[in-house]
């Protein structure tokens, strides 16, 4: 299956979360069997000799693609999520959102000083939440070898946030 | 590495989310990856000849488990979700909690009518939101082939509340 066949499995939904928004639902390719391991191989492949630790993954969607990819490189799975969630003692991030903030959290023992982290999510749009995630696996000594994307919307210039670090996407829009 | 290996792995942390409850945190287990790959080799092992058509994941931690056993059976990866966070036409079913109600949500184009199903969570506890996502799976005509959980909380006796189905638990406390 080509990467084409995956892009034709992710629909435009508009209007969705609101108004002028065309959201990419990648629901349809995650339910094919077929597409959704295809597409974790993609991504995936391009690290079984990268030697990766730990695969990083943002609540909620991104702890789809931080578990497979986590699975196949027979790497640790690592959870960022929203306040409040994580049990043990945390580091916390808050960031801009176009109408306030948000934060995040990792635990403080998540990640060992040193350890070849792969940071992992569905969607990169303009990259705020995975500036984030970057601070706080840094905040941990976590040494990032790359940021993993599904989908990329370019016209939001996420990459240009990220750009001290080594981004792949396997779909653009 | 042995089952009651992976049980150390898992940390009791007291008072979360409130007084008298000891949370069990799955993390110490997911961050070690030749912990998490095992946890998942023996869950799915059960399902390889079972021909699994779809794994259905219950936001947010069970997502993970989702998201590696549609990795590992080679199936797809449905996504229930608290609502309005789907994009597509959605049905939905309301459950009780300790105090008020909760509600979850599947795309109703998620599963086929005869398709074989396993619903996977990292906990069962008193079966509530199982039942709730068992609910949404038989709606859209899914053939339920086993419950599985990385743990089970015995004493809650979920197993009692989901007695129609085959239940299966990694770790029991």
């Amino acid at each position: 299956m080509r990467v084409e066949d995956l892009k034709h499995r992710i629909r435009g939904i508009p209007d969705f979360p609101k108004p002028g928004i065309l959201f990419r639902d990648i629901t349809p390719l995650l339910s094919d069997g077929q597409a959704f391991r295809q597409a974790i191989d993609y991504i995936g492949g391009r690290y079984l000799d990268k030697h990766i630790d730990v695969v990083v993954g943002v609540e909620a969607r991104g702890f789809i693609m931080g578990a497979a990819l986590a699975y196949k490189l027979q790497a640790g799975n690592i959870l960022i999520r929203k306040s409040g969630k994580l049990p043990y003692k945390t580091h916390r991030t808050t960031y801009a959102l176009e109408y306030g903030t948000d934060s995040l959290e990792i635990h403080q023992d998540a990640i060992k000083s040193g350890q070849r982290v792969l940071v992992a999510d569905d969607l990169l749009a303009t990259g705020g939440t995975i500036s984030a995630a970057v601070d706080l696996v840094k905040q941990l000594g976590g040494e990032i070898v790359e940021l993993a994307f599904l989908i990329e919307l370019t016209a939001l210039k996420g990459r240009e946030k990220l750009k001290e670090h080594s981004v792949f996407s396997l779909i653009q829009y």
